[in-house]
């Protein structure tokens, strides 16, 4: 194993350190590993935060800042934070207007999601949930009841985010989150496997010439195996069931999202990004706004997912409101 | 070879068209591939630009934008861009005030960039140029006479863009940018190789174990092979020569750029980050600004690169201007 660590133990702790050092104008670490926006809660505000395993860079803390994030929790590597630095970050992000919980749906992250906001109730902080299940590829995975949350996550955070910071209610966020989460779906492909750095040895096996569709960002089985094919037609094996999946019907305005695994060149993104732009055009749809880069990674994995957010015109209207964090930032 | 491409003869046109389609509101595609800033040439403004081999994404095309570079020319992967699109290049970016061409130094560049510059002046349009050299790992080396240009050339592009935008002449903005090269140096590491597509193997082997310090972009040679060491470690064979060459005193202050070869996981720069600024700190010098990231990248290539950039006042004004491209965009 090749990587850039000191003793694997202290990976997680060492790199949410080393974030937070290089982005303290915008972020401040807090117990529990704990990443809160600087300032404390902004008083009146819905405080909103995510949380999950790491190895997901920059998901979540680099989505800290004006305008997303309040507080993001990194669990251990590919592993759920546990309740208490979840209650801790839903304090810090309390303002007195409540505080959502936006959650991937992993059986783990549920759960101690859940507890931590049975927890913050017996403090008298108000705690509403949204669990984000964007991911098309399979019905019940590894880590998983039900789909899994992936890429389609930075767009809840992104938009449920912005209307807090307009001073929406703890009500209308959670209704704005729950109506990007019913309009965003998701699939990945992997072309190399990752290794965690306290297994010391890659997650899966994938052949020489060997991918991976609707892979999980933890590696979890996707639906297929296939040898290694075009950039367009795996582009296809990963837009088409998104599309459909999603309904979507010509005359449509939508958010196109192309993220990488994490070991993926951007010219390779930008490649995948023409295709799939230009097959949502053939389709009649207007492709409204973009993102392409590495969002929700897995570690070093080669590969990427392709989200489609349908659009209208107040998803669009708080998608663009200025954001300060440090992945993603316009406006401020 | 498994990569998200169609045939390896279009990666370079592809990506492009992609890049340019997902950033429409900042950037627009002219011919010969030339990537250039949304709504042409600023009257009065002193136009710059860049330009190289692709494969470094997002140098150079993802800091075309407001504050930065006027126009970019990506060259085939890993390949020196010929005098033409440069030419075109220089001619977008220019309003009347003459344009500062950024060049790495490989030998390629400097020659093809020197022709478009002759080629423009019998146009009429005043060029000037800054070569960057700021990888202290070698001198000499496989496509380089003197000191190769690495990820330095992100914040000469970022500073001298800002002196631009900010109504500097092209002395003005050419002496600024060389202010910025004399104090910036850079040192990386690779451990894996990276592939170019129409090569179809990688450019080099590394065993298991072993790591290349002092790595060159394209992966020319380094200073030597050594087995993987800890982060720290590999930190300080990075940071210690930089610093040495820079001649730094306590009490200065430095900006401090960790950059990823293209493949590394973003815990892994926090890491290598973390290290770099507790060790200058230790030094005496103040860690006064911090890019952490991927800005120029070697394909698929793991590593790292560690630079550090000498401030005064005035270059960290200019460093701190609002900018929008792409790839680093804040105040916009």
């Amino acid at each position: 194993m090749k990587k850039l660590i000191n003793d694997p133990q202290d990976v997680t702790s060492e790199a949410v350190a080393g974030f937070v050092a290089a982005h303290s104008d915008i972020v401040t670490q807090l117990d529990g590993l704990v990443v809160a926006r600087v300032g404390g809660a902004v008083q009146g505000k819905v405080g909103v935060i995510s949380g999950g395993g790491s190895g997901h860079e920059p998901l979540h803390a680099g989505f800290v800042g004006v305008g997303m994030l309040d507080a993001a929790v990194p669990g251990a590597m590919f592993t759920s934070p546990t309740p208490d630095p979840i209650l801790e970050a839903t304090r810090a992000a309390d303002g007195g207007a409540g505080v959502l919980h936006i959650v991937k749906n992993y059986t783990g992250d549920v759960l101690n999601f859940e507890t931590a906001a049975e927890l913050a109730d017996a403090e008298d902080i108000e705690v509403a949930t949204i669990i984000v299940n964007d991911d098309v590829a399979v019905e019940d995975s590894l880590y998983t009841a039900g789909r899994r949350g992936v890429a389609g996550t930075v767009l809840v955070e992104k938009i449920a985010g912005a209307a807090a910071e307009r001073g929406d209610s703890l009500a209308g966020v959670l209704s704005i989150a729950e109506r990007v989460n019913a309009n965003v779906r998701s699939m990945g492909v992997a072309l190399t496997a990752c290794t965690v750095p306290h297994a010391g040895k890659p997650s899966f096996e994938l052949g020489e010439d060997e991918i991976e569709i609707g892979i999980g960002i933890h590696g979890e089985p996707g639906r297929h195996r296939i040898p290694i094919a075009s950039a367009n037609e795996i582009t296809d094996m990963l837009l088409d069931p998104v599309v459909e999946d999603l309904g979507l019907a010509a005359g449509e305005k939508v958010l196109l999202l192309v993220n990488g695994m994490g070991g993926t060149p951007a010219s390779e993104l930008s490649i995948v990004y023409l295709h799939a732009r230009q097959r949502l055009e053939a389709m009649g749809a207007e492709v409204a706004r973009s993102l392409v880069g590495n969002y929700v990674t897995s570690l070093e994995m080669q590969g990427a997912s392709v989200t489609v957010l349908r659009l209208d015109d107040e998803l669009t209207e708080l998608y663009d409101a200025p954001v300060r964090t440090a992945a993603l930032r316009w406006g401020l």
